[in-house]
């Protein structure tokens, strides 16, 4: 059944998101860059290639635990560029406000914005600010455009995923979906819980310079690691095994998914990086990256078979096998 | 008096704009690009010189004369590319719905930017999909980011009208804003009236290449005609002189002002270009874009002048002399 009407899923990162997307957008826009379907586009310029690369931003609440819309606005798009191993330069930052909204927030947040823009290395070089009447918005999206530039043989596609490869994490899953749900639930039992929203460019570095061979990098965002690893085994081809026991959570991240009956693989992360890289690469990566202020949790979780491709498959702590399906509902809207 | 809250009027694209930017963004931001002030950045980037720009469009309604918010942000980024003599070459897309909204609007909407980006020769390379709960957005919001490429020796920035130079625009003003506003507020009286919404970089070609040594280019968006010339008077640093005899206004937009009581001169438009040349560079562009589509109805509508620096003043039909200020307040929010 045709659908008529846009609904929440189609916003959810997940199934319903890629097939608008097929149906609506690659249609009509067809061009190589957007039938490669990764975060950020690679275009060739003067013999160079650039990543370039958009994000709105429309989390609720604008301001929670870690941080605020501000600074996520910079570390989501520095992020889709790094996740094309490309060094982020310049972004471009266009502002909906609505009518109302206290120039106090506004400082507040552009105080974290040029303070993340800052700690990333990159420049705002263009801005648009629109105002629109109140209940037209609720109170401030922002959107980030962003060029980098990718070294010369780096190539870190979500297709690029190999039979043996292993798969890693720089730490704890699902910190800031649960951040921003409990903060948008009003719930208070746990204080502990922040948002891991930060830019992963320097990371990268970290990553690209100790595995030479590295074949994936993602960031797992709206519908989480379940997702990303979903997207990798299908543009790879490739089967993917994770284990449940390896998987690392944060205690109060625990508590909260148990309590509110969420799986924290479907969780949204904005200061993680999934990294596919061959046995040798990536216990190099691993080790290395445990030394970086965004890696001291970092683990190997999982790996890549040649088996059930397109498919990622959970071994449970108790030694089962489930297979983690892409996020087909929308399980928080306006979490980024 | 400080201001706390966000009004309509700072996003007007007039005197409260430039305020909020100067204030909260360029301060904090700070950095060789902004402080320019113009709708694109100018970076280098391998030895070459690119344009990089972003717009927000949430103009209401969605569909108008003349085009759609789709049409709209290919041919207000692409413009802006232009306005600094770029070549546009690629763009991203970030969309952000509200729950509800009809998938064929947003076909219809995807079909007009898909042909507006193949006539403009930009490819789409990057997008992205926000939805929000009903009522948290007002039906859809656009923002494009893009880059051109400068082509050397090209220097057209709004601070370098010079003393001696003829003031162009290549056709009517005002119809953008008027469409818009008869279309929003239900007014039938005039049918013809039609948004001149259009991508102007082939216009630009032609400009360059007859007009070797333009020294201003801009789109007169948000603010019209009036508030372009008053920041090209207050960043070159000298006096504008218009006349009133000379400003090519259609008949239907001319009766729809004198009904409703608005000036075209600050009337928004989406097709327009204002050029700042010496005279004989005038004249011969005059006479070439004469020959193109989008500069049928151009005229030359005034000089620069060293007297009155920073100030716009017009000539009336009578004789008269008027100060031509920025625009202060917001004439019509949501105008693109």
């Amino acid at each position: 059944m045709k659908i008529e009407q846009i609904t929440l899923d189609h916003g959810s990162g997940g199934e319903a998101s890629r097939e608008l997307v097929e149906t609506v957008f690659v249609s009509r826009l067809k061009n190589n860059f957007l039938d490669r379907m990764d975060d950020s586009a690679i275009i060739n310029l003067f013999g160079h290639n650039l990543a370039m690369t958009t994000d709105s931003y429309v989390v609720d609440p604008i301001f929670f635990p870690g941080g605020n819309i501000g600074s996520l606005s910079i570390h989501g798009t520095v992020n889709d560029l790094a996740m094309q191993g490309a060094s982020p330069l310049f972004l471009t930052l266009g502002l909906i406000l609505e009518e109302g909204f206290p120039l106090k927030d506004l400082e507040i947040i552009i105080d974290s914005l040029a303070r993340a823009a800052e700690e990333a290395g990159v420049k705002i070089v263009a801005g648009d600010t629109k105002v629109v009447p109140r209940g037209n918005v609720d109170k401030i999206f922002i959107n980030t455009a962003g060029i980098g530039i990718i070294p010369k043989d780096i190539d870190v596609s979500s297709s690029n995923a190999r039979h043996g490869d292993l798969v890693l994490i720089n730490g704890d899953i699902g910190d800031h979906g649960m951040a921003i749900l409990t903060r948008r639930e009003g719930l208070s039992f746990n204080t502990q819980l922040e948002s891991d929203s930060a830019s992963l460019n320097s990371l990268v570095d970290v990553i690209l310079e100790s595995g030479k061979n590295t074949h994936v990098l993602r960031d797992p965002t709206r519908g989480g690691v379940a997702t990303a690893l979903n997207e990798i085994a299908a543009q790879s081809g490739v089967g993917i095994q994770i284990f449940e026991a390896d998987l690392p959570i944060s205690k109060p991240a625990e508590v909260a998914s148990e309590i509110l009956g969420l799986d924290p693989l479907y969780l949204a992360n904005e200061g993680k990086c999934l990294i596919i890289a061959p046995p040798e690469d990536a216990h190099l990566i691993l080790s290395s990256i445990k030394e970086h202020r965004h890696g001291k949790n970092a683990r190997i979780i999982g790996k890549v078979t040649s088996d059930n491709p397109g498919r990622v498959l959970l071994k449970t702590k108790i030694g089962g096998n489930r297979i983690i399906a892409t996020l087909t509902g929308e399980q928080l809207p306006r979490i980024c």
